[in-house]
């Protein structure tokens, strides 16, 4: 197969050279991003974890401003890197060093129809146990493009993730979230998956609206006798699942969609 | 903390945004790249399993060959990625699009110390079980980031990784072996941990040289009742350990020097 060759004197950046950073995928109305404390919060958080210097918060907030005022979009994606910057040899770093911020601006074009109920697969890619990394959304992202790539994900609207112990931990781009006899259940993701900031908004919201949430150990088989399940991300917000490869049922949308118009979605409430 | 910051329209490489590649470091003396064949051969294998395109064997060895010739250095260090390219949103990747190639050529400075017997610790940070990426040198090296910022790290040569079964895998930038009445262990690599080329050149080559070799499953337990251990990588070849910080004793190193002296080291043949 051709390539493509670059060549210089000397790889210095740890993002290239192992990963090592992290991402947040935000939405925009306008210049006002949606549940910017939330991003914020994981964000700093997972530097601290990670020992990579945090961010400027105003200076970065001002600095997402501008450039959401110049592009001009009514709706639009934010995706933002924050990298260590340059390493040593051999996994050594540079001590408090500033980090550096990436970040990329598209339009968001609002799509209705994922919230008509989605088709979703379970992956037979696996998740692995690693605490020191689980919640975080870290560019050690391997696994979820490999599950990306099975066969079959083209006939899906998302894929869901279990671990090696059979436990369901999230989707490929979104948390999930079950609803069993009027109890909302979410996946424990102390091991592994990403803590989403939709999923820390409802967690936080849920009780005032009435409703029970509660972290669990979660096996396929609670998915089977689920009444409802949704996934929830940054852009999308609250998504019903109709279906799942290999579960004889249709789900319910009463409890999901109750809750969608209740938290509503930034898009539709212009 | 400040920051730097980039803007751009859009990210589409999935080498930053989820690590997704592969790497090889290699020893070069003048033109001639060691153990050449062992690094091709995990390269087109680690590009197989990730359906990453394979390079054009002629063209890429041809390319570093002109590069190591126009650099003159009597011993180089060549870090070598391989990655997939341009990416679509949400882990989508394009199928069967060109890999780019990316690679930095650096003086080698042989140094004999690291043969006199190397000190090492344990590290806390655990590796994680992932059979899917075992084995390859791919760019999801977070954990081997965060055993490094470790803080006890710089009184150091070498950390030695454990996986959350308590099993030892490999050292940050080294595969392991101990030698125990005559017998020599390395440990399986099929759940973690990358297979060395060095490695992979002793389990050819040290039965011709009348010595056993065995992949086992190794504890701490293992190590502490070794006769000899050594370690092993692309550049340095086989270094001997003296001391392992935790374990109350000084490792002999009769046999590992004596495999050493029979296999030789390309920058001590000159």
């Amino acid at each position: 197969m051709p390539h493509k060759l670059i060549t210089q004197n000397q790889f210095t950046d740890s993002l290239t050279q192992y990963g090592d950073g992290v991402f947040e995928t935000m939405l925009a109305v306008g210049n006002d991003i949606h549940h910017w404390d939330y991003h914020w919060q994981r964000l700093e958080k997972s530097c601290q974890r990670l020992q990579i210097s945090v961010p400027e918060y105003e200076k970065l907030y001002q600095q997402l401003q501008i450039t959401l005022t110049e592009q001009n979009n009514t709706f639009s994606v934010i995706k933002m890197i924050i990298a260590r910057g340059d390493g040593l040899r051999g996994y050594r770093s540079i001590e408090n060093q500033p980090c550096y911020i990436q970040f990329s601006i598209s339009d968001y074009h609002f799509n209705p129809k994922i919230y008509q109920g989605l088709n979703v697969r379970i992956c037979q890619t696996r998740l692995s146990h690693q605490p020191l990394l689980a919640g975080m959304k870290h560019i050690n992202r391997l696994e979820y493009v490999m599950a990306r790539r099975e066969s079959e994900d083209g006939q899906f609207d998302e894929g869901l993730l279990l671990n090696y112990d059979n436990l369901l931990i999230e989707g490929l781009t979104s948390n999930v979230f079950i609803i069993k006899n009027q109890h909302i259940f979410t996946p424990i993701l102390d091991g592994s998956g990403v803590c989403g900031t939709m999923r820390a908004y409802l967690r936080d919201t849920l009780p005032s609206l009435g409703y029970m949430i509660k972290e669990k150990a979660l096996l396929l088989d609670d998915i089977g006798t689920a009444d409802e399940i949704f996934l929830t991300n940054a852009t999308a917000g609250i998504m019903p699942v109709s279906r799942i490869a290999g579960i004889n049922k249709t789900f319910q949308q009463t409890i999901t969609n109750s809750i969608r118009y209740q938290v509503g979605h930034p898009c539709s409430q212009q």
